[in-house]
């Protein structure tokens, strides 16, 4: 026995580490709860990892995480087919949906613009949102990448593709609800301040 | 779609929410991860904890943690079997391998009394502790029960049960290595105070 335990439980150990956010401590634990937990909760883990990464792919038209060869979204004949709002990661659709505000289609980058790691507009799928515009329908697409120094190059970036043929938009940067303006960053209000609005 | 994505990572997410710490923004963050991450070492996790659960059982001499009938202390002719040190859980066997101060032998109770919570003594390994005690050979046992009041009360239970036949010992408490004086809570304070040994 190494000081760690049992080689099955130092390998189970070492592959939850590997996971964001998870320390050694934090891997130690999780791994002797596994080892308590009854083996059907245990291996429903392992399953559901299974079956995600067979069954889910990304959707034809949009680029979101897909069952099929269209996502839900794209299949549902009820959404609004003439706005798009473009996010750079499919987990950016979900507090969208979460929402219940927005009834548009989605474009799912994969990503914003970072010369610097080298993600150029060819690593994203911007041409296939000029091509999804170009088929004609679409009279908005609204950007809403990280409000970031790569997501706001990258709306800038597709805005300047996109000049002339549709009307673009960008999410409102401002205080989020419920801040503390004693607490609140001085870019976030200068953005806040700028895109001030007059109350009615 | 439900708000939450596709179905198989929604049961992602449900599976990895029910590990102890692990919050549904967290799940939702490791399901991405894991979605992202190549097939290998997605599945690698998943067959980790298989492999565990499938390999690992537990001692019959002292009911830690083992590949075989037997785990690889009790295995090892090189420690020193007069000295049983008893923990509450498996997992406090490792804190005490990695001092690699300590050579004896190791007595896992399974947990602490609690009588509030239906643990009685006859639901711990004591009945076996005493019979290894019972066997001969064994000259100290050192309590190394949690110090909290069920680790306590547990400690004491055994003592007293181990009267007369063997030298027994608890773990020293007091103030951790590299603690600050001024945020020591009271109950460790006094119990390093009422510790206290003379400088030679």
């Amino acid at each position: 026995m190494s000081t760690e335990g049992p080689a099955p439980l130092a390998r189970l150990v070492a592959e939850l580490s590997r996971l964001p956010g998870i320390g050694q401590r934090t891997a130690q634990r999780l791994a002797f709860h596994l080892l308590r937990a009854p083996d059907e909760e245990a291996f429903a883990l392992g399953d559901a990892i299974r079956e995600m990464k067979e069954k889910i792919g990304l959707c034809e038209e949009c680029f979101n995480l897909a069952e099929g060869p269209l996502c839900r979204i794209c299949s549902d004949p009820n959404r609004d087919r003439t706005t798009i709002c473009v996010v750079e990661e499919p987990a950016d659709v979900i507090p969208f949906e979460r929402t219940h505000e927005y009834r548009g289609l989605y474009h799912v980058l994969g990503g914003a613009l970072s010369p610097i790691d080298g993600v150029d507009a060819e690593d994203l799928k911007i041409t296939e949102l000029l091509a999804r515009v170009g088929r004609g329908g679409v009279s908005e697409v609204v950007l809403a990448t990280n409000p970031t120094t790569t997501g706001e190059a990258t709306a800038l970036y597709i805005a300047e593709r996109l000049r002339g043929q549709v009307s673009v938009t960008r999410l409102a940067s401002g205080l989020p609800v419920g801040a503390d303006l004693e607490h609140a960053d001085e870019v976030t209000l200068g953005k806040a301040l700028a895109g001030r609005r007059s109350i009615e």
